[in-house]
């Protein structure tokens, strides 16, 4: 397995191809041919050739791919063996919904700290969680080791947050504020935009 | 422009595409070549070439694409042109925080009616929307004109949910249940999972 940098888009993929694997190998699945793959999957053969190709050779050409191997071998890229620690800032209502998310301690991703600038909040919990005082935001992140930082701050707000994050060795960061944040080159980010889904429907919808 | 069936996962490139093209033309490019697309969108340009294909010839050999052309056509094709009546169902933190999205309106996604069971929410207002009874979910949809369901309920709530929606005409599913939703063919559906962004992370922070 070789450690190259590969794009968010590709790793975003990846994490679909081990999530679309883990389901068929939990329905009993032994072999897949990389068309149904590419089929499943939704992406051309050569894309997901492609991706693969960065970690090595998994497919046996005529035959496909081993499901339950290539399912490990995802995991292990995927570095979801290891667990991360989270901190929320911004606890408004997407802040909480993703302290609530259930799927996560069970993928290894904790929520360890939360943060906002309200006095009505602050010394408050949520989900067995602390929220702190915006104010602390460095020095909480940097007891609490926190991995990643999840930005649910107004627009106008993001950069600064981000700024004391990284300041503190945070390395990862997960963005819903819908404006562009400038990040270190060792720091990486995922920009999540709501507007996707409804998009892919309006063109749906507009077909009919 | 031809009127093909496409996946979902091709449509939710077509929106990047369309997003990143914006953004392009705000910051007053003309003409893109294939192989710039390609590098800022992180797909390949065989799979750029195949996703735009479906629609027609867009790129001229050896110049690359029109930054205005092809976002107009992309914008047409994505039924961005139309307004949508969104209803959310399901009023916790997930469901505020769609009903408070403030990108929606401008692309022409107007949430009209929200949908919850507990007393001490029904005839309240978020955002000027008022909260409706579950129970009345069908009739109101229907007077209502709800193109889209927005899914934010429990799991064990979603299919029911989906299926009252879908009795009374409802096209288009947006879905955030952690659950596999069955829907007629007719009636089109995007899943979202919270768990990418955090895993794409993963994978970043565990190559650092």
């Amino acid at each position: 397995m070789r450690n190259k940098k590969i794009s968010n888009a590709a790793v975003g993929r990846i994490v679909l191809y081990y999530r679309t694997l883990k389901t068929l190998e939990q329905s009993g699945e032994k072999i897949i041919s990389s068309g149904k793959l590419s089929k499943l999957l939704e992406f051309t053969p050569e894309q997901i050739r492609q991706d693969l190709s960065y970690f090595g050779q998994f497919g046996v050409k005529g035959v496909g791919y081993d499901v339950e191997n290539l399912r490990r071998s995802l995991e292990n890229i995927l570095g979801l063996k290891y667990s991360w620690n989270l901190a929320i800032v911004g606890v408004g209502n997407l802040g909480r919904a993703i302290a609530n998310y259930k799927a996560f301690p069970g993928m290894g991703f904790f929520v360890n700290a939360l943060f906002d600038v309200s006095k009505d909040l602050i010394g408050k919990k949520i989900n067995g969680v602390k929220i702190y005082d915006s104010e602390n935001l460095g020095s909480v992140a940097k007891r609490k080791f926190i991995d990643i930082g999840v930005i649910t701050v107004p627009e106008d707000q993001a950069q600064k947050v981000v700024n004391v994050l990284v300041d503190v060795g945070v390395k990862g960061i997960w963005n819903f504020a819908s404006t562009k944040i400038f990040v270190p080159p060792e720091v990486s980010i995922v920009n999540e935009d709501l507007a996707v889904g409804p998009t892919a429907l309006s063109y749906n919808l507009s077909k009919k």
